[in-house]
Order: structure tokens, then C-alpha cells, then sequence
């Protein structure tokens, strides 16, 4: 203990992020109180249902060894080296994630996740923790935040030096600061839902107990929809169907989950689009009845702080779109970011501004590359072209090596700044797509070159020639410059 | 009287667009309740300050016509043929709106308006109208919405078949809905604030008593920042400085909110900055220390309706930076579109989704251009390259008529829907930007003809002609590249 009474922190929401915060900061010697709307979970186990497994990589694996939780954690994770594509017809194959055999993500569950963090929070010493207290507000010029107790009218008011929404995508925190003068705020939904299917361990089979190798992420690309399925510890997967939630009259053999509404419905679509899934679920009518669809969505908002006393973390800053699995990683990165803030400067509003500098951007590249990555995922990996490209990316990586780090591989495997990693990844893109320019380059030089030196006068009189290396020219800047344009394009 | 009951509506808020929205429904044989947050304008006048002056336009004008209001609204308006650009130095210069010299905007006072609008309503029979009662909440699946009275604790429940949120930019029934499942919503605040400030009227001079031209909207255009001035009809001007909230550390001479505070500081800035209008501001000094600065958002949200019982029109449902003065007229757009809309559809929720088809992407479309417009006052029209654009523009549009009306035309005089105008708008400047490769393309043509009819084959030995005329052609095909590209870049 030291004399001088130590700064008072009040985390709202005792999630991931909260958790972790909580244990970073008793250690840097704040005195935490964390307030949880829901049970104690060390008490009664979560409900499960409506959460989707979560991919630990190398941001949230270097977070946690911070807290001295890595192994704990990680011991119970399932590595998982790439996708496996099943296509409708014909046997599935294996996308790795990258050019390193030994690199891939973790599946971990999210409440054992969540639960192992608790319990590191609650053993520290300076850590508090209540439950069952919902946020109704907070007054940033004060540094309070009202609760009101479970199943009862009673509030209670906390105070704090620094008070952190770390309350998840529907943050009341936020919606106090979304009160305040000039607070810019988005949420956007995605036009797709989801929802929970589970195939069940197997005594017997090549990957006994799992019904599918363990060791990948498994994916039904079908364009529009989709369905993933990650591996669980006791054998099973985790199966999620990702289907829009309205019918596209463009294509009406599509699911979606306004149309396909029944067992039996739902059904007939698993026998036509996930034939190899359904024959490893036997309670698939069931799950489709009893599980809800689940909205995904983005929040984005600016300024993360009021007052120089409330700030936002994780998905209260900035929800994103599960696609990446790198919801969790970001949340935990900015766990580190706050506290590294809060240790570089005296002032805590000083301290928040430097935090927000730091995350801000990159929590915006996140949300970004995660929406794109559902496009891939449903739709780009189930074709023959988006093989031949990771081929020739893979190709180039081992010609130019690191230079050529691929985003995927700088997101998961790495902790360079997302910004950073989207960034690199579009001038990979760029350059990638400039491949097709090289051949038609070629193909001009060696007329022009042809010309000079076998027959220069003869040629030249052939207007038809000169007009035919013309267009060859012409062709290669007219691609060379389309390739630009689609790049800035998608920048922009 | 009808035997069967009439269909009755509850109007949130008695601003422009619920005022005129009651008479519109009142006059289709609804029952009419409209419910106000502030006092009853009637018996008090509307406090004045931060409130822009009202540009109304055709728009306007067409949804005045049909509730019979045009003469006695525009009766009182005065009309601006043109921008007055007032440079730093020099004479100030006129930019007509319209190649068409008949064409104007008409400045007209926002309470003034108001008050005509809600006489108009209370006018009608079928209309009730409530003061001071602020609306804390809508249930949209019971079509209530609940309000409590102004300086008490009592509250008020209404219900009806319709509810119809015109409550403005910071709208509660909005703010209902965005509790709904998967409503999309974004708030931007704009990193500029506005500040009014006066210009009396004046006893002599060449307009008295308007001490500026009345029939132009005054335009400093001061590149980050600006002040414009609307005409009065006593003979005032309401001015309107812009400044950025935050001072530019990359220019710090540019004026700011956070920069510029006292009446002494803002005269230094008005005597370097707008030295001509100083001359006309005997209350400058009062002005800038008694009126507050006021923010600027654009809101967007989807969808517009829920449960098939409850709307938003206007700023609820699409608040918009006032560059482009199309405000009001779009809200008064909203209202026709939805008395249309309940007029051909027999089912209220029918009528909604139809409602919302129709002025979803045009809201969206006007909320960009009135941002697009504030760069274009603010920075572009001081500029002589701006001049010549819209010379050329005017002299393009005698040559081919109306097939390239201008975007400004479009928005401000006709009720083409503003995502066309915005739409042929950027085809327009497409067409603009490629004229300077006209003269280059001519050029490579005169080369090249050159070469086939005066002396092919010499020339054709002289390899270095031959590298200049194709150097030629390629600095055209680029020119033209970098023109589609620019062009493609601004829409995306």
C-alpha cells in the first residue's frame, strides 16, 4: 500500500475487456471497482446460445501473457491452420492461413474465456466486483455513473477518478456521451443474421472425437449465406449460420431467415447447400427451432471520452462485424492501450486523448477489413480465381519476402497496427493486380524492339503495323491505369 | 362530416414540417393531433437568434402552392438572383445562379414561415394543437407516444393510427425507433460552427435601406471559414459567420470557435477578414459576445418507419447541413411525398414503406451536396478557376440546352428528385472535365495527319518524331484517365 490514496477507477461491464482492464490496472495500482449487469458467472455458469466462438491470434495471445494468463487460457484453445472450404459438390479442401505451417488462430470459448479472466480479476487485490447492476447513465463532468439494482427500484451512485464503458456494443456509457455536444455516432447492421447449429463428438472416424478436422476453420461458402463451424474442446463444433435476413427477389432459391422459417424448411435448404454438415447433425431441427437469430452490427463513434474522466473500451467503442475474428484481439489491444496511456501521462484527460490517438484509426481499419472479409468468406473463397490469387500472393511473398506480408498474416500473426496491416495489405492488392500488366508489357516491348532492329524502314511503311504496336501500347496503359483507378477506388 | 370515423394522425413537433404535414392530412380527411415541445408562437414570438435564415426554393414554393400558402409565405420573401462574392480585396462580384436571370432563392424568415404554417393548421377543422409538451418516448407496436408537460411531472399519453415524428435533428420519436431492432443510424456533426451576427438597415446609400445589394446572398469566402448575409424586409441583414470549432495547427491565422473568443480578438479577424462588412456592423462586438455558437449535423436513418405506425419526416428523419438552403424545402418535399403515399396506398404501413422508397436515396443525396456545397462557398468560389468553370458551364449549357442543366438548377429550381440532379449533376462536370482533352486530342490528330499526308515516309524515319507523336497520344490517353478516374473517385 502506498500512502498517497490510489486513483479510483469504475469499469462498467465485467466482459472481456473489462476484465482485463480490471487486471492491468489493480496492477498498476489503481484501487477498481467493475459493476456487471448480469449474474456472477463463477456463481451460475452463462446460458449458452447467441455467442459465437471466439479466434484468439497474436494481439489477444500477447495481451493475455501481459496478465500472466496465456497459458491458462491457451492450454485449452484449438489451433486452427486455415480454412477448410467444403464446396457443394466434390471433397473439401484446405485454405492455410498463411505461408508458416505452424501459424493459425485459436478457438477458444468465450465464456470459459471470460470466466478465466474474472477469476484473475477478482484475485487481485485491489479489484471490486458487483453484479446484477445495470448502468442507467453517467454524469462525465462528475466522473459518476448510476446503476440500478436487479429486479429491484433501488440506484446506486459510484464516483471515480476514471470511469471506463466497457459495456459492450449497446454501451449505456456511450449513450450518456452520445448526449453530449458533438459526439459523432454510427451503427450500421449488416442486411445478415445469424444463428447456432451444433454437430455432436463421434466415437468413431478419422478426427474421433470430432466429426470434421480439428485443426481448421471449417466454411460452407454459398455466395450470399454462408455457414462456419469451429472445433470445442469436448469434440464438437460450434456451427453458424450466416443467412440475410430478407429474401432477394433476384434469387429466390437463396435462404434467408424471413423466408425459411421452419424445420423443415431449413431442412431442405441444409440437404442442398450443407449436405456433408447435415449428416453430422442430429439435432439440427431442433437447434434451427430453438435457437434465435442474432443481429451483427458496427458502432463507430467519436470522441471515446467526455470531461477527461469517462472513456470507451472494446466493443462500446467500436462494435465490428465477427468476420475477422478479431473482435476480441482488438479489445484486448485496447486494454493495452489505455493502460500504457494512463502510465505515460500524470493527467488522465491527457492520457485518454493519447489513447484514443492510438486506437481510434485502427479500430476504424478493423471494422473495415472485417466487413470485407464477409465477402470473402462467403462468396470470394468458394471460387477457383480466389485460390489462384492466394496462390500467387504466396508465390511473390517467397519471392520478396516480408515486404510482402499479406494483411491476413499481419492481422492474426502480428501486432503491427491494424491501420498499418490495411494499409500494406491494399499495396499488396495493388501490386498483385498489376501482374496481367507485365505479360502485355512484354508483348510491346519485343514489338517495338522487333521493329528497331529486324526491319525498322520495311515495317514502318506498314501503316497496319505501327498502328497494331499503337494499340499494344495503348492496351497496356489503358490496363495499367484501370488496375490504378480500381485501387484508389477501393481505397477511397 | 363522413359517417365512418376519420383516421387519426399525431403529429410530434409544430415546426415547418409538421405544421404543414396537419394541413395537408386535416384536408384529406384525417383527424389532426399536433403536439409541440415549446410555447405556442402565437401568443409569444419565437426568441430569434441561432436560426439560419430560410432559402426557399421551387420545392418550397410547388408545397407551399398546394396548401394555398404560396402568396401570403413569398409575399414577404425576397428574392437572391446570385452569390455576392465579397474578396479579401477588391470589388465584390456577382455569380448568377441560373444562365435563366429570372431565377432566385428566396430569403425568408424562419418563425415568420413557422408562424404562417401553424395559423394555417390551427386554421383547419379537423386540427388540434398542443403546446409545451415534450415528447419523452413512442410505442410504436400501440401507436402511442407519451409527453409530459412543460413544467410539471404530469404526463400524457396519446394514441392514433398514425404517429409521425417531425421533431427535428435531435427527434424523441427517433429516438424510440433507434431502440428498435436493427435501425441504422449515424449522427456527423460538421467540424464547423455557425455564429449570427446583424448588419442594420442604413438611412442613404445606393440600396437603402439595405446597406448591401438585397437581392444577392452575400458570400465572404475565406477558404476554412466564411460569412454569409440573407436580406431582411426591414431593410436588415442576418449574417452568418462559419468558423471551424478548432484552431489548424498547420494555419494558425484561420480564424476559430476555440481560438477567437473575445468581441476584441473577432474585430482584429473582421477587420483583416471581412473589413467591407465590418464597415456595416455597428453591434459587431455585442453580436459576437451575446450570441452563441451553434453546431451543424447531418443525420441519417433507417428504416424511416416501425411497426407500420409510426414515421419521421424532415430533419427526424434526415437532418442536413444548411449549405445548399434545401432544409425546409425537402421536409416540405417529405410531407407531400407522404400525403401521396396515404393517399394511394389504403394500408398505413404500405403507404410508409412506399414513403420512404421515395425519399430515402433523395434525402441522402441532398445531405451530400448541401456538405459538397459548403467546400464550394466557402473555399471554391473565391477562386478565378471556379469563375471559368462556371463560365464554361453556362456556355456549354447554351450550346446543348437543357440535356446540361446544372446541378444548382436542378436542386434549386425544379422539383426534379435531388438524386437525379445529383446524378446528372456529375455526369455534367464529367462532360467539363474533359473539355482541356479536347485540344490534346486535336493535337495527336494534327500530328498524325500530318505524318499520312505531308511526307509519311520521311517523317517515319525520323524515330524521334515518331516517339513524339505517340508521347503525345499517351499524355492525351492519360488525360483522360486521370479525368474518369477523378470523376469516378468523387462519386464513390
Amino acid at each position: 500500500m502506498t500512502v498517497a490514496s490510489p486513483r479510483r477507477v469504475l469499469i462498467v461491464g465485467a466482459g472481456l475487456a473489462g476484465s482485463l482492464l480490471a487486471i492491468y490496472l489493480a496492477r498498476a495500482g489503481w484501487s477498481v471497482l467493475v459493476v456487471e449487469r448480469r449474474h456472477d458467472p463463477r456463481e451460475r455458469r452463462f446460458a449458452e446460445g447467441r455467442s459465437i466462438n471466439l479466434a484468439i491470434s497474436a494481439r489477444g495471445i500477447h495481451a493475455l501473457r501481459r496478465a500472466g494468463l496465456e497459458e491458462r487460457v491457451m492450454g485449452a484453445a484449438l489451433r486452427m491452420y486455415g480454412r477448410m472450404i467444403h464446396p457443394r459438390s466434390g471433397e473439401p479442401h484446405l485454405h492455410p492461413y498463411s505461408n508458416d505451417p505452424t501459424r493459425g488462430i485459436n478457438s477458444v470459448s468465450r465464456s470459459a474465456l471470460n470466466l478465466a479472466l474474472l477469476e484473475a480479476a477478482a484475485a487481485e487485490p485491489g479489484v471490486e466486483l458487483l453484479f446484477e447492476r445495470r448502468c442507467t447513465g453517467v454524469d462525465a463532468t462528475r466522473g459518476t455513473a448510476e446503476f440500478t439494482i436487479h429486479d429491484t427500484a433501488t440506484t446506486e451512485t459510484f464516483t471515480a477518478d476514471l470511469v471506463v464503458g466497457a459495456d459492450g456494443a449497446f454501451s449505456a456509457v456511450r449513450g450518456s456521451l452520445q448526449r453530449t455536444d458533438r459526439f459523432d455516432y454510427s451503427q450500421a447492421y449488416l442486411t445478415h443474421g445469424y444463428k447456432e447449429m451444433h454437430i455432436p463428438p463421434v466415437p468413431h472416424g478419422a478426427h474421433a472425437p470430432f466429426a470434421l478436422m480439428p485443426s481448421a476453420l471449417h466454411i460452407w461458402p454459398r455466395g450470399a449465406s454462408m455457414m462456419i463451424a469451429l472445433p470445442n474442446p469436448d469434440g464438437s463444433f460450434t456451427c453458424t449460420l450466416f443467412w440475410p435476413w430478407e429474401s432477394n427477389p433476384l434469387s429466390p432459391l437463396e435462404p434467408s431467415f424471413a423466408t425459411i422459417r421452419s424445420a423443415a424448411e431449413a431442412r431442405a435448404v441444409f440437404e442442398r447447400d450443407y449436405p456433408d454438415a447435415l449428416a453430422l447433425m442430429p439435432t439440427m431441427s431442433e437447434d434451427f427451432e430453438r435457437n434465435a437469430a442474432g443481429n451483427m452490427l458496427t458502432v463507430r463513434c467519436s470522441p471515446w471520452s467526455a470531461s477527461g474522466r469517462v472513456t470507451l473500451i472494446g466493443d462500446a467503442a467500436h462494435a465490428v462485424v465477427p468476420f475477422y475474428g478479431q473482435g476480441a484481439n482488438a479489445s484486448f489491444e485496447d486494454c493495452e492501450a489505455l493502460v500504457d496511456a494512463l502510465a505515460a501521462h500524470p493527467s488522465i484527460a491527457d492520457a485518454l486523448v493519447a489513447y484514443e490517438k492510438a486506437r481510434k484509426e485502427n479500430s476504424d481499419a478493423i471494422a473495415d477489413m472485417a466487413l470485407a472479409n464477409f465477402v470473402e468468406m462467403r462468396d470470394h473463397s468458394a471460387k477457383a480465381s480466389f485460390a489462384r490469387k492466394k496462390k500467387l500472393a504466396r508465390l511473390l511473398r517467397r519471392v520478396c519476402g516480408n515486404a510482402l506480408e499479406p494483411e491476413y498474416d499481419l492481422v492474426s500473426f502480428s501486432t503491427v497496427p491494424y491501420a498499418e496491416a490495411q494499409a500494406r495489405g491494399r499495396r499488396n492488392e495493388r501490386i498483385l493486380q498489376m501482374c496481367p500488366v507485365v505479360p502485355m508489357a512484354l508483348v510491346a516491348l519485343t514489338a517495338l524492339v522487333g521493329l528497331k532492329w529486324y526491319g525498322f524502314d520495311t515495317l514502318m511503311h506498314e501503316f497496319s503495323t505501327c498502328t497494331f504496336c499503337l494499340m499494344i501500347l495503348i492496351l497496356t496503359i489503358l490496363q495499367f491505369q484501370r488496375v490504378v483507378r480500381n485501387t484508389s477506388e477501393r481505397k477511397s
